[in-house]
């Protein structure tokens, strides 16, 4: 079933669920599907199946799924292994529209598990059923309630409604940002779990929820990213429906990565890579658990900001603690944000109420006893100034003690055009729960406060879609010359040329004989470099030398790279030398793609050099990119200040470095796809006008020529 | 008065203390501080001085301070500017053992409210008096009671008492470390707001504090320092004593830097050289603010762990929910621990329960239901492994439901040799109340939970105290004559050289003709430079030419300089050439040498070159340091890994580079207290065995001869 409406409808709205191996004994995680509906106020009909029992909790029990009459939306399969697969298999006979499968055991646990992982994907191959699962905790709407869940979480009294979606990897924090939500006073419209995305995936729930009327706001927890396409389609789409998308991602630290992967049967890419694509789509990654919640009320109802310069970052903070506000400033600049000075308008209104507004860049009202008057007018100022981007008010002790007082004229500042939040400093849930029910983001911590802002004024929207352009006859030719024959130095430098990517000047010769003639032409001094696709490291087999000024020179040290050569590699296949003019320029960039396995075609650029490995300074994005966003990245690598215009040194051609990036970035397009990695190092940066040059580039195919 | 029995007695134990000020309209601040030590039990006599008054809230008033009979321990002054330094006057004159002073409007409020504060600075130096504040808001102890403060947040019903002590610099946040700790189950035994510290400072009080029988744990909030010495004498009697002093410092961005200026009208140190300071004196430094009432039950009676590769940082997880073990352990990672693998006896007993533990790093009891004896004994067995440093358990949502069950295991684990930490994943605010009153650091969020077991695992004993070498004759004569002529590059090499920095060969000659001469000695190629204080920047003064091959170039070379130099500086005095052998090494280095303001001389060594200037990849400890510490520093440089065995790099020397790193750094001794900063900006490193050599080097001197 792939019509959205009506997948959405049995997943989310079913009127007819039947539980697959439900329990009576209430001990039993298979017994509380049904009790969590029921207690919930499902109002639809339950249809619990077991052959052992007539009924189930009050309910009539069916003997099989063939004996229940009429149209089933969504059957939670409840039964573990083979019988799982077995009743999956049933259900997309019976044309049960969506399952879900509680049970672990499948990909999650290893190779075993994989294979039975591998039935599941036969049958919804097969019978064109939908699955959430398996390792599925449940699915559950709050409006009208349907709490299709085993998620021992949900044992919770009353479950609280609200217009933000959870779809998350983990089934068990889908119960702690349940309880974290509601201690705030927040409830959600959907949470889901989605355990090992056989069928259904993230990407494509969250497509779902783009049209759901009752979801604002859609949360992700994730461990890895299955359907990167479809998660980039529903973000975007996200966007263009005013609906922020927000992920938390495990796999910050390289041991997280290796847990996810452990814990999820899953591979994981890497982190940079998945920023770069939360990045691409406009979704807004944070980096703190609780995050998830704190952010989405900053968020919704409006557009992430396009940035230039300074623009868009600056917080104005006024106080009733200035130490409190403090923190929130410090934290506020370490996650990138900057502070902006209090408006005159507003240090001439405060002036005659005995406050110095102008002194720092902090507006203190202490000195005023924080009267209501006095702090809605200093925020309605401060909003109302276009030399900020967003406002924070830090509440001192007064929120502890007058709740009602302290929030009373913050409440008026829940729908402000710009973002407006408030922290506390002292433990305050009542100043809390009033700020939340009101509207107006309210934050515990000085650190979620500042991650949050900066979540919200730094988060760029969706970038452009990437341009492919058609590939030239001579790249296809030069593509297809390496994947005859292996991919040499010369080779890939053919490609990379006919990609756009300037290469330094070389000519090819067959042998020591004919270096002299090639020197003239070129011009020395020149460099020379063995030509072998069986040489894959040249330089530790003796097979290049630098800065040969004449021919002579050149002939001599061609005859002695041979004889190294042969030692090192008596069975290599020589096809020659290249000649190669030296270069030089101000700075050593390298350039990297590759097609990550969880995202696809990246490109990497960095500075070139043992530093910039050790810094590990360089900026990534999906591939390919446009020189525009080339320039952005470019923006992003530290090291390269030095080519941006440091202090008196010479500024570097900037933008032929752009163009080259999108140019390299091309080999993203899908004629290229037989080229698994390909890397520039070092491209050279010449003075500003001057242009760039390759020096050296190295491609990897997917599946390379044996030797 | 200077005995800390006694000033510890008048300051938290005080018997009989004034009022002077004090009101009694409930609605003004000044009637706080009678109203808080009577509603919180203060068993001494209370003597509001009021001359307008014959009663206060039901106590007696007295006019003046004169006419109360006998001895007053403390006196809390509530009135501002004038009237207050008239107050403190008669205090002194009166024999009032310690007087705090309520008012702002002194140092924290610029030039005028700073003269004001000289005002008292002057009392206390005539009279003896100890001070706390202006600009505080009060003394608390819990244990006998005695809530001397006009703070707000002391409006609470029950003052909880406890044993950790709070000193800080802003009033307000004492309310909210109240109020947070108090929502978690904690208390204090004392708390001071020390205000802008003329006389009482930070360091002197947390030495009263380590001789406190209530107190286990000393937590500081600071804006600023203003007495370094006392409070690293403080921290390592406090190590001795087995009490962990926890700091809290603002000004980490430059903005919080700026404001914390304006704030406290301080000056602000480097966050670097904060940081510093806390590693020599054992602080454990905490970068989030809940972290002040979070890390303190991992670190009492508890001494840091002396580390030694990755000894020392290796954390083993338990979980009943994979997925928010995986959070914390992520966090972890980020923070810089490790995470060891679940024993062999462990997996030994886990695999007959079905429990498959040696799979990953995690132990995840999930399957098991979570039993407690399971639990229990997974958790004892984890902390018998010598392979691992510290345990954490991390609970899923059995913590919010069934919180006696879920954490009556864990309560067994109060007192642990060994660091023993929870981590709750849902809200579950019971759990984390039984558990903090059993004396379990439990923690809400992963964040917080890696970020103390990092401070727990990471923190330093306090280091070795600095030794000074007695500076040799010929340093002495070196910097006598830089003071009395100006430091030119030669006269710096004079005093590093004899300092022990190895410099490179050089010859001064007083004119171009006699350069031929010198190329001789020296061996070509050199470096010529041009010698005269009054030229501070010489490149860009024309006065340096590099890598003159023979004394016939140098000469012309020479010739040339000085005609440039004339044309640029024409009055500069101008005093013969340097000329130096031409060095290279393998790495450059850059160590600088500076007085901070707060925390005193402090040595950084950092890469040399723009690139690390950019990165700002460098690392700072208090002057001196002994070669040991040195080479922990070139440890911390990430740049300098490609000298200590990178990849296949040749190794350089750190040894050498160690030895003259402590020698430059000896600069802190006083005999050389005239410099203020200095530099040597290329030091060069060489292959291992071959030493380091300085080439060129800069002093600054505090009081410059003026050219």
């Amino acid at each position: 079933m792939t019509d959205p409406k009506s997948l959405f409808a049995a997943l989310f709205e079913p009127q007819r669920i039947a539980l697959i191996g439900a329990s009576g004994d209430e001990r039993k995680t298979t017994s509380r599907p049904q009790r969590f509906l029921r207690k919930h106020g499902f109002t639809g009909e339950i249809l619990p199946v077991n052959p052992a029992r007539g009924e189930i909790l009050g309910e009539k029990a069916w003997r099989d799924l063939d004996s229940i009459p009429g149209e089933i939306d969504h059957a939670y399969i409840l039964l573990n292994g083979r019988d799982a697969i077995a009743a999956l298999a049933a259900c997309g006979k019976r044309g049960v529209k969506v399952a879900s499968i509680l049970a672990g055991g499948f990909a999650d646990a290893g190779a075993a598990g994989a294979s039975l992982q591998d039935d599941l994907s036969r049958i919804v191959a097969e019978t064109g059923i939908r699955l959430v699962g398996p390792n599925s905790i449940g699915t559950v709407s709050t409006d009208p309630p349907m709490a299709l869940t085993a998620n021992a979480a949900f044992a919770v009294d009353r479950l609280r409604s609200g217009r933000w979606a959870v779809v998350s990897q983990s089934g068990s924090l889908i119960g702690a940002l349940l309880s974290r939500a509601d201690a705030r006073g927040i409830g959600f419209s959907r949470l889901i779990s989605v355990g090992n995305e056989v069928d259904l995936a993230v990407g494509e729930i969250a497509g779902l929820l783009v049209d759901d009327p009752h979801t604002d706001a859609i949360l992700l927890f994730m461990e890895t990213l299955r359907d990167a396409d479809r998660l980039a389609q529903a973000a975007r789409r996200a966007h263009a429906a005013g609906k922020p998308v927000i992920a938390y991602k495990l796999g910050r630290s390289d041991i997280g990565q290796e847990l996810a992967k452990s814990h999820t049967g899953a591979i994981a890419g890497s982190d940079a890579t998945f920023d770069a694509f939360c990045r691409r789509n406009g979704i807004a990654r944070v980096s703190m658990f609780e995050s998830l919640i704190d952010v989405p009320a900053l968020l919704v109802n409006r557009p992430p900001i396009d940035h230039s310069g300074a623009l868009g970052k600056r917080v104005a903070v006024a106080t009733t603690t200035g130490g409190g506000a403090a923190m929130v400033v410090d934290s506020m600049a370490m996650a990138g944000l900057e502070i902006s000075d209090p408006p005159q308008a507003l240090v001439d209104w405060l002036k005659p109420l005995g406050i110095a507004a102008g002194e720092g860049k902090l507006v203190d009202l202490t000195l005023a006893g924080a009267k209501p008057e006095i702090v809605a007018g200093t925020i309605e100022r401060l909003l109302a100034d276009d030399a900020n981007d967003a406002v924070i008010f830090v509440v001192g002790s007064s929120a502890q003690f007058n709740p009602e007082l302290a929030v009373e004229p913050l409440l008026r500042f829940a729908k402000t055009g710009k973002p407006f939040a408030v922290a506390l400093t002292p433990s305050a849930e009542k100043s809390l729960q009033m700020l939340t029910a009101a509207g107006v983001p309210a934050f515990r911590h000085p650190e979620s406060c500042a991650e949050a802002m900066a979540v919200c004024l730094l988060r760029t929207p969706p970038g452009p879609l990437p341009e492919f352009i058609v590939p030239s006859r001579a790249a296809l030719d030069a593509l297809a010359a390496g994947c005859a024959s292996g991919f040499d130095e010369r080779r890939a430098a053919d490609l990379f040329g006919a990609l756009g990517v300037p290469m330094a000047k070389a000519l090819v010769v067959p042998d020591a004989r004919r270096i002299a003639a090639a020197v003239t032409e070129i011009g020395g001094p020149v460099a020379l470099k063995i030509l072998s696709a069986d040489i894959a490291h040249k330089t530790e087999a003796g097979g290049v030398a630098l800065g040969l000024a004449d021919g002579q020179t050149a002939a001599v040290a061609a005859r002695e790279i041979e004889k190294r050569v042969k030692a090192h590699a008596p069975n290599a296949k020589l096809e020659g030398f290249l000649v190669q003019k030296m270069e030089r320029g101000l700075a050593e960039v390298i350039l990297g793609f590759r097609r990550d396995p969880l995202v696809g075609p990246t490109i990497t650029v960095g500075l070139g050099g043992v530093l910039a490995e050790i810094y590990k300074d360089a900026a990534t994005r999906l591939a390919p990119v446009d020189a525009a966003e080339a320039e952005a990245m470019i923006g992003e690598v530290k090291g390269l200040a030095t080519i941006r215009g440091y202090r008196n040194m010479p500024p570097g051609d900037v933008a032929a470095l752009a163009r080259t990036i999108a140019a390299f970035s091309q080999l993203a397009h899908e004629k290229f796809a037989a080229v698994a990695e390909a890397e520039i190092n070092p491209l050279l940066v010449k003075s500003a006008g001057d242009g760039v040059v390759a020096v050296d580039g190295l491609v990897i195919l997917k599946n390379p020529r044996r030797i």
